[in-house]
């Protein structure tokens, strides 16, 4: 058995998605000081690796602390979609063997950039792509950016994916993995809110 | 396959260790404003359920980002210590069949308390418990109550366990699950830190 990490580890320097808090993780106690050293962590519900519940985008929507824990592990295809350019469409997505209950990881191209600097045309899925993944009733699509939507969008994508009750992972780790099917670990924070930092293994 | 969720949600009101933040998590951004619901998370380390690392105690100890992540996943026997009384020790815990790299879930007396108000006197474990579970080679130790040491104790038990690379998992809820030995996933956020929130799981 292997086990990959394909989550981002949480700094103060890490990139952030632009008007998001930067990571604040200070210590607050130190062994000299309290016989012990710790810390506090100040981040933004949508840092780094994470998923988005029905709340971020809709007012009514579900929150984190609502999915159903099975949810959580499954199964998952990653679709080499690198080649596909900015926008996957639905035809992109047609040419792989996505069932109900996948766990749908996108690798786009963004996995030949990484997080170094914020790119603003970065790869995003398309509204069709979104009405696709629904369609096949997937568990959740996941992708290797900051958000699963074009830059400055009108949020319809997620809109679309939450009100057919889609979990969105955001922040993956995809370079170096190969397409392929996959047993899926992707386990958020628990608290009622809007999205919640993940960590997501993929097991083989 | 039965999942159980072992651990606790992240709120506002929710008990803490004493001198420690209580979390603040409040809205960053609102739909009406923004488009979309997002919030800031503040919680100090060892908030809620978590993992502790030896870098807690220990000045030169390991962080959390440097655990190897085959070691939050495995086998647990949660044991039953209700009878035990607040110090459990190594006599206590020989009656259990426990194994190397097991994770041993101490189900305590604290499990008919829950977690409504402070206890000053929590069960705990000793240092002869400590001792115990490190000549028996195992991956991790958890307990039902927000540390795994007396109340004012002298850190002596934490050292024991992490100077012999044993993970502890502090604020579990073993209240109604049944003595017995499980799968288990216990998964922290990934940072540099001395503890790290998580969310754990027992499978049967």
């Amino acid at each position: 058995m292997k086990i990959i990490d394909i989550s981002m580890g949480i700094n103060n320097g890490m990139l952030v998605y632009p008007k998001n808090l930067r990571p604040n993780i200070k210590k607050s106690k130190s062994i000299s000081k309290n016989k012990v050293n710790q810390s506090v962590i100040s981040i933004e519900s949508h840092t780094g690796t994470h998923i988005d519940s029905a709340y971020h985008a809709l007012s009514d929507g579900w929150k984190i602390s609502k999915v159903k824990i099975e949810r959580f592990m499954g199964s998952a295809i990653v679709v080499d979609v690198t080649k596909a350019g900015a926008i996957i469409s639905a035809e992109a997505l047609s040419k792989f063997d996505i069932r109900p209950n996948d766990t749908v990881l996108l690798k786009t191209e963004n996995s030949l950039y990484g997080y170094k600097k914020f790119r603003k045309d970065y790869a995003s899925l398309s509204i069709s792509g979104a009405e696709y993944l629904s369609s096949k009733k997937v568990n959740a699509v996941g992708i290797d950016y900051l958000s699963i939507e074009k830059y400055m969008g009108d949020i319809s994508v997620h809109k679309k994916l939450l009100r057919n009750n889609i979990l969105i992972y955001e922040g993956l780790i995809l370079k170096g993995i190969k397409p392929d099917r996959y047993k899926f670990i992707g386990i958020p924070i628990d608290y009622d809110g809007d999205a919640a930092p993940a960590r997501v293994f993929l097991i083989k």
